[in-house]
């Protein structure tokens, strides 16, 4: 839950940079800062002084009580229709705003502020305890599911009803909601990294490649495992052993103070020295917390280290057009040096490659 | 299903305002005009000359795939992580953007373009053929699993529960998703407009108040009912029938050419009439398709007139803080004059006060 804290933080960076306010209109980020969860509302944020919430007359009540619990009970709440109208009319001349976000009208409404850059989203990065937990949740709730999913039988059943059954699952453990659309591809279509489900009948010997989460609390999780149905054959056998490998190399390097980029070289090069590499063509990993994909994406280009409480996916595969593919992901953790920095794989369900009835 | 007609009509619409092109980020027009589901996609759209439409890998064969089915299957697709980047390249100077809808840092990278007003919002306004197919689909597949739901029993179940089961018998009719979170409130819940249902048990004497819909094809189907649970109380059925006759007024104002405003004259009236004007807090009503809420909204200061084949919805209420409350909301079709210009109600639900167990 939001506390007073992320607001401070925020103030901190604005006044590193120099700057008099912020206009945070992003939900997420509103979100993030306020606890408010609405669709429509915006704050002010001095430097100084105190910040100032607008929303419209359909959220009084539910801006109210959101702050209320957030500890921001003292936050003036401004009503009206006319959000940036209010805010401009409020705003200090130095003011800057998400310009990654904010559409171009209300921008020019707002006098043209400078640039926020990625504030609330780089503080977003750090999960504190509150989110942890919500994190680990979503994860248990999603691997509980799936777990049970998985007693099958499954062959005989649509890729949609499978997924469907999935999701059912998920609500009935507590889940708000999924985190995202399932993707649960079968057989060839195992091939296709994001694939949506079709009224293909699973059959013997299909891969299938499920890749889904649950939300809760306004925290995504974010898996996938890949099995196969019957008896695995040996092409199965060995792209998921490489897949498998790729993915510990991976996850090894998600420790503090390694540098972002390392998770990426150390998978990959996993996949060339099997021989696959060119079967992997899409990114190894991304940020999850409020959004499903948020900062920090892991890739060669990125030029910071991990910091401990950061939580990303990590997520090889290999895609054979055609034929199959496999891909295995897990929601993880990066924990403290003082607990050993080992990675908190969330999402801790078996990686064998179970063969389902 | 998009076809080249609607581009060729937004061409029109660039061509009366002297424009040169538009560039085309919003994922709900993009898909409107190419029939592309993607998550990150972009079209050029000269005014004279052949449009370009811009992806990434992850999207490559689906954007193909997607605009060929679309009749666009000649329209040049660029492949690139730097959308704005290549489409600043190749636009004129001359360009207008979504501006009410575009970041404010890809608007510069464009080189800042003029606002395009809300040019293909206007065009989605009035729906094909094709779209009206898949609205009365999405609201069949509501009404079909309502009426399901309410042979009950009901009492004794939470909230959470029952919202739970409606959206999964829509889904086992062939949603391809609900068209947003099922507003479910019972009791003195009814009384808040927008209510998340939750755990709270469902009683006898309670009102119960169901707002839902299906999501067939992309389009959006939304629905209000009310019911009790027993016997009606005497002030129960007094505000459902306030409502009902609200409904009926606005409506009945629901026909080619006539005012927008008219419908929330008629149905404000009605209230005013029975009494409850004060208790009506919301807005009457809104046009629904690719998105549950879009262009025309209904209110007193709308200043066109309705067109044919314009799909809204029509949802007045009572809400008594503390008590309870009642809305009934239809997904409504305006047809042709020549076919006497009748509203067409898609969700074909009966509107009295039913008493289900």
């Amino acid at each position: 839950m939001a506390d007073p804290s992320r607001l401070e933080r925020l103030r901190g960076l604005l006044a590193e940079g120099g700057h008099a306010a912020m206009y945070v209109s992003d939900l997420v980020n509103l979100r993030y800062l306020t606890g408010f969860t609405g669709s429509n509302g915006a704050a002010l944020v001095p430097t100084e002084g105190e910040p100032l919430f607008l929303t419209d007359g359909r959220y009084r009540d539910q801006a109210a009580a959101e702050l209320d619990a957030a500890g921001l009970g003292d936050v003036e709440i401004v009503i009206t229709r006319d959000l940036i109208g209010v805010a401009a009319g409020r705003a200090p001349a130095d003011l800057v705003a998400e310009t990654h976000l904010l559409d171009v009208d209300s921008w020019q409404r707002l006098d043209r502020p400078e640039a926020s850059g990625r504030l609330v989203e780089r503080l977003r990065e750090v999960k504190d305890e509150t989110e942890v937990a919500a994190l680990r949740r979503a994860c248990e709730i999603s691997c509980e599911a799936l777990e049970a999913l998985l007693v099958g039988p499954l062959v005989g059943r649509t890729e949609r009803e499978v997924a469907r059954d999935l999701e059912w699952r998920m609500l009935e453990l507590g889940a708000e909601d999924k985190a995202f659309d399932t993707i649960l591809a079968s057989g060839e279509h195992t091939a296709i990294p994001h694939h949506s489900p079709t009224d293909r009948e699973l059959r013997a010997g299909d891969l299938l490649k499920i890749d889904f989460g649950a939300r809760f609390d306004g925290y995504h999780a974010d898996c996938t495992r890949t099995v196969v149905l019957g008896p695995a054959a040996d092409w199965q056998r060995e792209i998921h052993a490489a897949v498998r490998e790729s993915q510990a190399a991976g996850l090894d390097r998600l420790r503090p103070d390694v540098p972002v980029a390392d998770a990426n070289t150390a998978a990959r090069a996993s996949l060339e020295a099997s021989g696959w590499i060119d079967a992997f063509t899409t990114g190894l990993g991304h940020g999850v917390g409020l959004q499903i994909h948020e900062d920090p994406f892991i890739g060669s280009a990125h030029p910071g280290r991990l910091v401990s409480r950061t939580v990303l996916t990590m997520e090889p595969g290999i895609y054979l057009p055609g034929r199959g593919g496999v891909r295995i992901e897990d929601t993880v953790l990066v924990t403290d040096p003082d607990h050993g920095g080992e990675p908190d794989v969330l999402t801790d369900l078996t990686k064998e490659l179970l063969e389902i009835d």
